[in-house]
């Protein structure tokens, strides 16, 4: 069975992905992430303090924040910080984050340190979330360098690489990386979070209209796989760059 | 491979389930559901009117609100009215309630009405969103009768069914529907919803701490499936009381 | 002058009132108590600690919360938590309880503990306050034993009891303990809290529409005192139980 | 009994009461009402709208608000807006002062208009929800005789007066219009509003400390209404002026 | 050129300013201040605490709150503490009035205290900010005077002296201190705060229409000069009252 | 007299400004504007719609958001969504900026559009308030353009050209266009937004600790002037580009 993405691309074929680091200077770590015209600044801030229930422990602390500028999309949204709180759709998609993050990294390594990747998306056109998890783990690396070179931690406490992609049946037909015009005609998507050991951190699928069968999942769990490894590689060669 | 729950169920058991229709008296649907120790109160309530981008569409909306009680767990957590706001986990629980129990409803044929589910934690101890689910489908069932019976509506919009259960890594050891104990030690946890075709509806796996491989989630996938089918028996049960 | 309630009772009649002790299992005292369909959760939490103006002085505390689930009442009210506030009557009503389970609470007995009634609505059918107040004394002592027979304290701070009911002028005949359907059509009504020493603790009257005369307002205080008498009594067998 | 009070009053005298109409120009209505050194601007404001559940009906509302400024007490109070909420306390006595007024107000008359009363208190020395009602009810008559001289309005909406005042047992003896320094050390207090036909319009009665016997009851209720009937009086004077 | 201004008043013409002090009592400093008929009571309070960013540093702090009666306006606008929050224009007026005032005091002469100004607008007829930061600069003065009293601190902080007024645009014509009418008619305003050395401490002018030239700017800053002259004196002689 | 600026440049030399158009592609304007290292991305959204003060009346709108990234300075600030509300300084400068387009915007040949200028700091270094007004014209052109280029409006709303830059005394010394670093130590600073004609829009000086004497004034404007003739030279050429 054959479809024609509305994107051109081959089912099992990723957007053309960048990863520049450095974008911007203050932070420890700083990633332009681009999933096609998908968009993400992923910068990673360390700050010699954790939240009150890790106080006293010596562990340190990982999390994400998440944002959309407001033009980012098709459409004008209206500023959350104008709207006065974060909608549940901003507050998934930070907890998603920061998870993902946290399942890569030792804790106790850290210190009583947090690092909190913001993941701002300028421009979106589909996958933001989990250009933002691919984009932040490379600031999230780059901070923890920061850190080593100046000594303030003794050992690294990144263990593995962490990525992830989208994957959906469109037309029936199961695709790797949806992009905006796909993702709004797909019955069915999920999101896969997996690590360099080809393990599943996060899996979160969703069906819009069609309930999944298990030959259907099976197909979309073997692209993000496949995805996911081309991900990871681009990672390591951002980060040896 | 073995390992004692500290509940002392078998790996593949469901904790006494028990849905109680009609418990309080003014909602549409009112059920009180309980996986074990956990009680949660759905109602179903119908209004006439629908959010502003449906409006002159002709189309109905489902959807659901969560809560907790300030001391429906072990230690007394703040009342979110209190607070100000839905905190991140509430807003994300009471997506995934109205996402699922929209999966199963023609909103064609409810007209412009909304029928609201609203999933009031009483006491807590696990599984509080798959219990909600569980019993917000019947509240939802009870809902649609009372319009099919005042001829409201033409023809029932529910078409199938919707059950949820959780599964988890407990030792290594794939279990069914943990309870509060097992689940703050777990590494691995998975909300699975399936409607009564056998088809995936929600998925959402996260790994805290041992990321799982392939073949635990077949495994994991395979008890879901096991416990759901248990569930979908009992709300059918429950309908025909 | 004689009057034909629309609940049927007689003016001096009280609903049925049941209390029932460890509703639910984790708060330090749980009672579910009903006056007719009236039905309030009212749980008691102990905590080690005392709100700012009371740290240091040896002295504890004891508050309350009140709540109304969503569909409690006959038509849906929107969710605080949701609104993103409590509003003036919620605030009005917690603020009651509180002052009057103060009323015969040894403070200095107490330790530098705070007691939190959280009183939540499960069902609505008039009189929600009275009925919360009368539920929270039980769930308050519950509390108390709780801290006596773990030795946290020495001796039981609770001096006295409290209870409370409202009186109305329904198309001027004075009547006891009003539900919903007398209460949306009464002129004028009143809460009153008392201790068992027969002494007031709170009065609080609201005319609407009729200002009521100093022999009404004696008659109505008759009724009060009469109904109070039983509450009294009923939380007494209920603790013996 | 005898007892000094600590303003040197004797137990059923008033404090200097000034009631100054026309205190500020915008207002329909506008009054500075003190007594002794509370001091409260009470402006009326007419609007040709009203809330939402009254539209359509041809019936009129009567509203209040209470603010307070932040150095109208002995140490500065947080100003509300700041905080971005109004406290329990405030709210509560708004609803009481927009009770109170409706109480003389026969909305038919008044037309689709809404008439805001606020409240805002410059200088605090207890008893400043009472000198409230007592102020607004005459910026009310002055907003309402506005109406009635462009003919907005046909008839007069406003039948009879309203006042109030506070009463209390201060080291056992009842005290007719606690200022703070008596308030503060008080045992038992009760705010009452009556009309000019001497009846009860309000009553809330709290003890802090002392629960109130019935013959203290009437002793306060009988203190009260000597002291209304003094402020009616005063009211009718300001009017005629 | 000449123009015949909405008050009637000479172009280089203040409005009548009085300058009231000890207007309230519980306040260190307490100023009614009237340009004509806009009136703001100004209060200065001294509290021993800094904000966080200065604990511990030995200085003290200067800041100022800003609010407006509901009905100090022609029409009746909303409470903000109703609304839950500070509008922009309130945040910007008292970030002025705090920078301004700041200008003129040694802060680490004041000790690790704070001073509030806190100013709130009775009564309002254009130019409500320079009538503030006017008023608050003789309320601060007092109550520096009063901790002076006290022996609470050593040496004046305060050094010279701050006011402020508006200039504008109307109908072409440059002329000081407007009011309402003139406002709403005024191409382009100006609101300047001077020191007693003639030095600018704020300059604040904005076009609405009318882009300003140089010579005109030149026409209003002397303007401007020329009326803070006149402010500086009425606030010397009030102090010296 | 002499200094030596932080950043080496001559008293009178602008940073490098880049001006980039198109940065991202759903917005109908949209720039990427550089002072030195200060970035700020403005788009212009175009809206069918107005704010209520204007609907029917045939007049458009222009209005601004501003916003920093959390990491956008050299140490993290909280998110203002997740703070959940705009702090003083963001509202004061999205007003600023509003006020600054709008007086190059003849609003009745827009129709009843609005055109927001959203302006988003990815990187800060001083000046985001000037870089940001004088980008964010450029992004209003280019949305004008595209309503002209589809026919939706028949002449060009936009008169003349406004820009802004930001003068202060550093070390005593008059200098254009201040760094973080020189703003940091600078007694004095203001910001004057003009336009092509040569004349003031907005003024905004403040002074910290050195209130500026008449010929400072005089110097700093110059230096403004000097400095905002070749940043419309710059906008000039990227719009020609």
């Amino acid at each position: 069975m054959t479809v024609v993405r509305p994107s051109g691309r081959a089912p099992d074929q990723l957007r053309p992905v960048r990863i520049e680091r450095g974008y911007t200077r203050h932070a420890e770590g700083s990633v332009l992430v681009s999933f096609g015209d998908t968009r993400v600044l992923c910068t990673a801030s360390v700050e010699n303090k954790v939240p009150p229930f890790l106080r006293g422990k010596g562990e340190g602390w990982v999390t994400a924040e998440y944002g959309m500028l407001p033009r980012a999309t098709h459409t004008r949204g209206e500023r959350e910080a104008a709207k006065g709180k974060q909608g549940g759709r901003t507050l998934e998609i930070q907890r998603l984050i920061g998870r993902a993050l946290r399942a890569c990294v030792d804790r106790s390594a850290l210190g009583e340190r947090t690092i909190t990747l913001d993941c701002d998306v300028l421009q979106a056109d589909g996958g933001t979330r989990t250009a933002a998890i691919t984009g932040a783990y490379v600031a999230l690396v780059d901070a923890v360098r920061w850190l080593l070179a100046r000594r303030e931690i003794a050992r690294d406490p990144v263990f593995g690489a962490v990525a992830a992609v989208s994957v959906g049946l469109y037309r029936g037909v199961p695709v790797l990386d949806l992009d905006y015009a796909e993702d709004s005609d797909c019955d069915t998507d999920m999101n896969v979070v997996m690590n360099d050991g080809g393990a599943f951190i996060e899996l979160q699928g969703t069906a819009e209209g069609h309930a999944f069968r298990r030959d259907e999942l099976d197909a979309l769990l073997a692209l993000a796989e496949h995805g996911i490894g081309q991900l990871l590689d681009l990672q390591r060669r951002a980060l040896a760059g």
